[in-house]
């Protein structure tokens, strides 16, 4: 076997190996030449080249996010890793373990004026669980001139550097453990910085080292007895009890206890696009239940008890619904830390959702109140309301939407961007086998084409992305990429810019906003499917959407790529008279 | 005129008004509508739409770097302003201001799960002059229920409100005054955030604030006299001065300086592409010239002083000789932090060059001790081996680089991608009437692109931007651009890789050598040139080449992009030829 001959560079590799991590993700450069010798030469590790480290890290959190396992980032000094932080800021808040190895040159090389060189050292600090700055790890061997000059400076006799060394060793090892363990177990971004001294391109054929494996020591998952008790008492006597399910993945939530929730009359559960979870009794479209509400009907549906799990929510509606009209408690429930959204929270429960209903519900009995019952109606008559309004509908964005979720494929993995995609796809019904995802945690439009293929790779499920015509082109990067799978298939909706804005409270066709909120432009993805092999589809009217589509699913030796371009002036009226609509 | 509703949107519009930052890079967003608003609709500032973040913060630091004056960019909350971080770590290390405005929620909508919120007070502090974290500055007007909720709780009585609001918007003046008097005065980025409250794009006809202006304290140039006395003194009797020359703007040294250092035969003066200096008699190549060195004639090199002045040095040869054989004394000149390149730093002098020579070279005596004329002769010959070796040598990215600079354009300015392009510059001789720019500040491949487009939008100039693949790749989001010049030139030397990584001491020509760190590849720019609207025009060989450059630089509609594909592994042999050439 090849390892690099530096041991901080096997540590790191032996370590990783250690802990499972398999998927690395590498940015060429020459600091980080001892990991990519070491990783690329253990046929343990499956790594990927990519040279746009935004994108090798929003590919690797694609890759973490289907696995559910860490996943690392190398790339050498400089600049190169502040290109991992949209991605890292994105990994913190949504909770997906990515961990961030840099080289780096060594300390007495930093802020001297060597190029490529910065200070690497807790750059992520505002976003990330843990940073651990690595010591350089063998000064003695080191055949730099400068080095040995501070040695001698420094006046330490050979016992004195080689016990130095020792501890060194020890501390990085302990630290390295830290960081792999604080990613599993808290599933986040962690940041492990690497010095490393010239030759780097030295290459040995037995370990020198053998670190120290640290275990992780998981969560526990149990509830104590009183907390348990005390939201089984409580639980037991509301009359209205919301479950909210923000970003949650598939098949977390055992469907039995979904199913007894469902038969509780007491109980209504709003779902949304990204809570991958499905029940006829429940309700996905929270947007369109709650839109036409009067001020009477908000205090109807004002919870006794919220209870919330997953990650972040995106319907802005039920923020403000439950901002305004205040549950008398809010519980949240889930092993990462847990947000105040309705300035309500009074409970937090720190174990999973399932352990979690698997103890209350043991608890409990259902509840005849008519909260659900009533709110039934109400999503009965809306969804009568949509569907007259969908029929009768002009082409358009919101069209449009409503015939890519009806020909979505079977046990797939849908991606959405952010901005107008993922606010779209939560008024539309979501086929029961698709799975989706969106990267809520900054909900950025920076690298969602990144982190679709990084899904796609890491999935066998076939991996469709729906994605804006902005955030697709901020991504571009992202198609070059040597591991897309011929199954993948890219859905642009061009609506010649930032589609969201004409949604929002702007001031409208003024060519001050076309031009700074709109962002108007003439641009295709045509060139770049070109350019990066992907097969082309595109799309003007909804005749042309559905003859595109009959094929666009089918086999193919390449992925593909359909470009939906639709009339901008036209979308945000359509949606305002959409959400008249359903009173 | 229209301003923006939110009276902290136009302190911060009109402090920078004030402080005669003119040129605004904004980001599409909505957060930042109160930005936008304000600084769209004041003639006085001139604004530019660039939607990726990393792009519009390179494409800022270009209009900086030629006019050497504040240039902002302004974006949205979230993950946006964490894609503007490598630009913001060049203009750092490369001392060029950069105002850095940041859109942010409240402070009490933060980690409570809001999307497009991360942590962005102080999110840049490794690599930021300054760090302004304002305060939200109009509770009472706000609409926000929750915010009135919050105060309620507090319990403030309505003056209380008032006195608060008055020291915050005082307490926000003087953090902003202080981040632009800090960007002028030390020319480096500072990061202004800015929580704004909802609603966010309401209009007033009258500023509703005067903000207080705090005049910026520029620093002394003046020399203390003991200082120049005592280099004055060294210098008089220094046999071997050698004066090294990093990153320095064109102009910035006054010629009558340079030719009196030029006739002291006891001064060398050494210059990189970057240093903009310009003489018959200084040393413009110094790979050239020191790399067949002996030991003996390092030895006859080694410098009693070594004077530097400009930024960061290109040339690992240089640092590496200097670090071994180190000057006795080491003087570094500059407004900036002074780098201890050679470990051997014995005295800063914090002036210009110019106030440094002045007054220098009116205390001291030219000194005949054949330092100069010994090192001129090896010039000389250098010179004719390197003609002769040019003139033999094969098509490859050597000769391109011979044939590039004998016909680039007269009175214009080059823009180098890092890695081979500017290691290879190196190499070749300058036209004087040439300016050359490099980011070398973090030495990154990541924003060459979009800072040569923001450089040729602010010079009268036409600007060439000469690249490597792997760079231009990188950065294609510079050309989304509408602002880019038609007299704009892009020529990229594709070899297919990363060509560096053939010249430094890798395992070369193995799968893995060519995969995960030449990062080989079938990749042209003609797609990214047909999306984009450039003119494209190609070269395969050194008769081709000649023949595209005959009309390349002609008057022009469009911008043009020339790409010469250069045989990837002959290159680096040609350069390790070079070198044994000019023994």
């Amino acid at each position: 076997m090849i390892y690099s001959a530096i041991p901080l560079a096997q540590t790191v590799i032996q370590l990783c190996k250690a802990k499972h991590i398999k998927h690395i993700v590498i940015s060429p450069g020459s600091r980080n030449a001892p990991l990519t010798i070491g990783f690329t030469h253990d046929p343990f590790f499956t790594c990927y080249s990519i040279v746009d480290e935004r994108c090798a890290a929003f590919f690797a959190l694609g890759i973490a996010q289907q696995l559910k396992e860490p996943v690392a980032v190398a790339c050498t000094s400089g600049s190169a890793l502040l290109n991992y932080y949209p991605a890292i800021s994105e990994a913190f808040f949504s909770n997906i373990p990515l961990i961030v190895l840099s080289a780096d040159r060594p300390p007495h090389m930093v802020n001297i004026g060597d190029g490529q060189t910065i200070n690497q050292p807790n750059v992520f600090q505002n976003h990330i669980l843990y940073s651990a700055n690595l010591n350089l790890d063998e000064p003695v061997k080191s055949t730099n001139h400068d080095f040995v000059d501070v040695l001698k400076t420094i006046e330490h006799k050979l016992e004195d550097v080689l016990r130095l060394q020792k501890d060194v060793q020890k501390r990085n090892e302990i630290a390295i453990n830290k960081a792999l363990n604080i990613a599993i177990t808290q599933s986040g971004p962690v940041h492990i910085n690497i010095p490393f001294n010239e030759p780097l391109y030295n290459r040995i054929s037995e370990l020198s080292v053998s670190p120290k494996i640290i275990a992780a020591e998981p969560h526990a998952l149990e509830i104590d007895f009183e907390t348990i008790e005390g939201c089984a008492d409580a639980w037991d006597i509301a009359e209205r009890k919301l479950i909210l399910v923000g970003v949650n993945g598939p098949n977390e939530i055992e469907q039995k206890y979904l199913d007894l929730l469902a038969e509780d009359d007491s109980v209504v559960v709003l779902t949304e696009t990204t809570s991958n979870i499905h029940h006829e009794a429940f309700f996905s479209g929270i947007d369109k239940l709650i839109t036409p509400l009067t001020d009477a009907e908000f205090k109807a549906l004002q919870p006794d008890i919220l209870l919330t799990f997953g990650g972040l929510i995106v319907s802005k509606r039920i923020k403000a619904f439950l901002r305004q009209y205040k549950p008398k408690q809010h519980w949240h429930v889930g092993m990462h830390k847990a947000n105040d959204t309705f300035f309500s929270l009074s409970k937090v429960i720190k174990t999973t959702a399932n352990q979690f209903f698997s103890e209350l519900l043991n608890r409990t009995t259902f509840l005849d109140t008519g909260y659900n019952a009533y709110w039934n109606e109400v999503q009965l008559l809306r969804n009568v309301k949509h569907n007259t309004y969908v029929n009768q509908c002009v082409y358009s964005d919101f069209k449009v939407f409503d015939v890519l979720f009806k020909t979505l494929r079977k046990d797939s993995v849908l991606q959405l961007g952010n901005s107008s995609t993922i606010r779209y796809s939560q008024l539309f019904k979501l086929p029961y086998n698709v799975e989706v995802f969106c990267n809520r945690g900054t909900s950025g439009i920076d690298g969602s084409t990144s982190t679709a293929i990084g899904s796609a790779v890491a999935t066998n499920k076939p991996t469709t992305l729906i994605s804006g015509d902005l955030s697709f082109f901020y991504d571009s990067n992202a198609l070059w990429n040597n591991y897309i799978p011929a199954d993948f298939r890219i859905i642009i909706i061009n609506n010649e810019g930032g589609g969201i804005f004409r949604i929002l409270p702007g001031h409208k066709n003024t060519e001050n906003f076309d031009y700074y909120f709109e962002t108007k432009h003439q641009l295709t993805a045509k060139q770049l499917a070109e350019m990066y092999k992907f097969e082309y589809q595109t799309a003007s009217n909804e005749h042309e959407l559905q003859s595109e589509l009959n094929t666009f699913y089918n086999h193919s030796s390449s992925p593909k790529l359909l470009e939906i371009f639709t009339p901008s002036t036209i979308n945000d009226i359509v949606l305002i008279e959409y959400f008249k609509a359903l009173k």
